[in-house]
């Protein structure tokens, strides 16, 4: 039952379901609704889809993860970057069933992916996208958004491009065919969106009103400019009198499916995004759930998590959405607005379901700059130099992997920045273990101490030499360290024995042993020994399999470096007078 | 004067030149160039070329290297492995004189790339073909290169394939086609060579000659072999009676250079390949170099070694050859043979010039068999499965990236099976430092030491919790540390203090410090201390750069673990009775 409920997390919570945890759950429930009706059509709008998709994949994706997702928090549904990448994906095919064909063929594979990286627990995978690369294309993601939504909020057709500077040119050129309307009621509609977003809750807890309120009042404004913008277009009919785009006709209720137009060719050329959007995703989505549960004590299974959100996916892709997973703004309002348990999503999915079936003949004037506007706003704030900066300070190679990641997710596209960011990171990490930290050591004063003879004021012995490798051997650094040990003693003849430190060495591979194996060779014919010291229990078990220990001779295996400086010390002693 | 002779260390030793190192050179060299025109032939016939081709790539190339290199007794010219890859690259180009083009631009190519390399110092990435790679490569391409010569064996066309099964299979249904004398010769003449390598130097030293001259003399085996296979098909015109396929006319003297026909889309096409011949060639030829100067405590500098070879190539491609590198065999012998200085290269670069010149009619009989079993003996003792279980004992995921990269480069061929390989061992590793080795350390006895609870029988403080992460802290093990520090600290509600022990920390990347920040204000909510212990000079001077420490609170740093639990076992006195 325990393992059940391990992989199905529903019956635990809905087993042991309290009266009090109702009311949080009702009330999250709601205002995430409130907020996700136009997210997700804004993000449909985003991904190159029609409004109604997004609102598709905001039902039995969210019942699923409800279902099977460790984190009770979670708010699952359509986000920012995945419509970005899904959009990216999509750009290649021509004509709309195609396009759709393609977002459930996304949402199918990435979900198998991400489904069967759970079961075979290949979760580690996402942590090969570091912070700076998630960083970096974040950032340049962000301003992809926001350029890509200027035709909606100018009223104007502007062609397709990669690169931002020909659609600024474009704009600048072409700017008479802007929509002096939609531009108006864009800049409105942000307007009102930010200020919902920040004076409106000063105002509010000035006023006296209740702080666990405010919080969630002042997500609702994409409703507010829902609400406003189809308003207006519809009292001044601003989309015939004006020319002001807007969504038109939704259908009514869940789509029927037509799984028979998938393209085995289209499945291969769409498998690369797929599982780049299975990785953000999860990545993304992980992170949010990891810092909600830390702050409730609660716990995060990653494994559990990629089947969650691969079922979530595939869920999407058999009921008519696109590419889901957790995301930050909403997962944060449903947290803070008091979801308990997965109930609060299960009531998010019937509310939309609602919407679908009833309520969408409201949204046909709504004015897609309105779509726009949300869609700006959210993405505004992740736009972040100042983490470039603070990255750059701290460690420079790091800092060249998120610029080079924002650099080419901006100049060379979505799919190939990451993998250059994720190759970099990977690259420099193994530059950086090549030519591993080296010291030579000495004793300090009478103790049993042995630090750095750069760093402190130490005591060392002429004929011998006392070395602290600090890193792992592998074969990334074999020829450095031979390099090193060999010239460290051709530079010294009076040096008899090398004392080689292993504090610091976790482990030792084929590579390095191989290597080990010649630069002792090597050292003894130069008259040289190689004794070894603090050897680590798991590194030392692996050489006792070897016949490693007998290539060092005379060399021994001391457990300390105060054991071997002790012993080697001796032969300089006066000795007695005879 | 000093650097000039750092670039050109042939001003160092032409300068120096000792007369007593004369007739070690001049012995070497002949000896060389004994083992050399056999060799160079068969070796270019293995890659595809007519063999005269192995003689223009024996000339210049050895006098650049003799300039330009590091080492004074590495002989360069055509080798095994390389001559397979080019093989490998050319297998798509149809017709003598493209390949030939093919060739050229190979050598071209590679040396430039080596070149580049040698002068931006990127030696080190040699250093990402690891030992398991090579080693797996090597028996995989001795094969290969074995299966690649039953044509000129059995004097039977054998249709080219990548798969040995194919080959097998096709030789057994049409062994009635075999030529029967070629056969006769083959036998006879590996035979002669295995006996010339082994019992012959056993008989040698036992009839009392000078141990120094048997070495040398047992690697003669191919010039006798060449000897007697050319003067049986002359004696008996087997050519002509029996069908024994012969070398035929080679052009006397150097070739005249036709450079108008190279192709740039060929270039581009080669190019991956060129790259690869340059690493594997490179990691060869650096190898040998420091074994054999390390013998004579000379010194490689990897860098120069890069610039030489690339010099050494690119004269390669302008005199009519392909690419090289320095080969084990043969610069063993130049060693043994007691060669003192880059001249010894010399003189046997002018004894080919010799050869070439006036002797290549004494070819035109020699049976193509008496090249191939001259192919078939030399690396029939690269296939290495003894060093492959030893690998495996010694470490699972080493072993695996060799057997990887040996079935990969039998099934896919060569350039991918080096790639997977090199990936797969990259990968493994990141893996292997995904999940850190942890340890919660306790106070052995009354001492200042810490060991793992685990393996000995220490004292700990129930309200503290000392843990020793064994593993530099960066991206691809952020979550797992973030993972493990949570749960140490969940399961157990009395621990108020981590104290993080940093002794085998390295360093820790922008991701890792992003997320130590994270887990601090975590555990800190949960309303535990992180402190660190024992933190690297290198690590400290970065964190002190950021506001990490000012994060930690209460929690402090601490220099040695003993400190730390000194001084957070305070809590518990009982204080002084009032």
């Amino acid at each position: 039952m325990a393992i059940i409920a391990h992989y199905l997390p529903i019956l635990d919570w809905l087993g042991n379901y309290r009266k009090s945890d109702l009311s949080g759950d009702l009330i999250a429930g709601l205002i995430v609704t409130i907020m996700l009706v136009p997210q997700g059509m804004a993000y449909a709008m985003l991904a190159g889809l029609p409004p109604q998709v997004g609102l598709y994949a905001s039902v039995l994706p969210l019942i699923l993860y409800a279902m099977f997702g460790s984190s009770r928090t979670l708010a699952v549904g359509p986000v920012a970057m995945v419509s970005l990448m899904t959009a990216s994906a999509l750009a290649g095919l021509s004509g709309s069933d195609n396009q759709m064909a393609g977002a459930l063929i996304l949402a199918l594979a990435s979900g198998l992916m991400l489904f069967v990286m759970g079961v075979a627990r290949l979760g580690f995978l996402a942590n090969f996208l570091s912070h700076p690369v998630i960083s970096g294309f974040t950032s340049a993601a962000a301003l992809i958004i926001g350029f890509s939504q200027l035709k909606h909020l100018l009223g104007m057709e502007i062609p397709r491009s990669h690169l931002l500077t020909d659609i600024v040119g474009f704009v600048i050129r072409e700017a008479e065919s802007a929509n002096i309307v939609t531009v108006a009621l864009s800049v409105g509609l942000v307007a009102l969106l930010l200020l919902w977003r920040g004076p409106l809750g000063a105002l509010l807890r000035r006023a006296g009103m209740n702080p666990a309120w405010v919080g969630p009042l002042t997500k609702t404004g994409p409703l507010a400019v829902v609400i406003l913008g189809a308003g207006l277009v519809w009292l001044f009919r601003l989309d015939v009198n004006a020319g002001v785009k807007i969504v038109g006709e939704i259908p009514a209720g869940l789509p029927t499916l037509n799984w028979q137009g998938i393209d085995l060719t289209m499945a291969q050329d769409l498998l690369p995004a797929a599982g780049l959007i299975a990785l953000v995703g999860f990545v993304e989505s992980v992170s949010v759930a990891k810092a909600l549960a830390s702050k409730r004590r609660q716990k995060i299974d990653a494994d559990q998590e990629l089947r969650a959100l691969g079922v979530a996916n595939i869920g999407a892709a058999f009921s008519g959405g696109y590419p889901v997973t957790g995301g930050f703004s909403r997962s944060m309002v449903n947290f803070t607005a008091g979801a308990n348990t997965g109930l609060a999503a299960i009531v998010t999915a019937i509310l939309i379901a609602f919407t679908l079936a009833f309520l969408t003949p409201l949204f046909h004037y709504l004015p897609k700059a309105a779509l726009a506007a949300i869609i700006v706003v959210a993405v505004s704030g992740l736009v972040d130099f100042r983490s470039l900066f603070r990255t750059w300070r701290y460690n420079g190679l790091d800092g060249l992997s998120q610029l080079a990641t924002f650099a080419a997710v901006l100049a060379l596209g979505i799919e190939i920045g990451i993998m250059l960011g994720a190759a970099l990171s990977i690259a420099f990490y193994l530059w950086r273990t090549s030519r591993p930290h080296m010291a030579i050591v000495g004793r300090v004063g009478e103790t049993e101490h042995f630090r750095n003879i750069l760093r402190h004021d130490v005591k060392t012995l002429p004929h011998v030499l006392a070395l602290r490798v600090d890193e792992n051997l592998y074969f990334a650094n074999t020829r450095f360290l031979e390099d090193r040990l060999l010239a460290a003693v051709a530079d010294q003849p009076r040096i008899k024995h090398l004392v080689l430190i292993c504090s610091a060495i976790n482990f030792i591979d084929a590579s390095a042993l191989e290597s080990l194996e010649n630069t002792v060779r090597a050292l003894s014919e130069a008259g040289v020994t190689v004794h070894l010291a603090e050897v680590k229990g798991p590194v030392m078990d692996k050489l006792e399999k070897t016949d490693f220990l007998g290539h060092l001779g005379a060399g021994e295996v001391f457990l300390s470096t105060h054991d071997a400086l002790a012993k080697l010390e001796k032969p300089l002693d006066p000795g007695p007078v005879i």
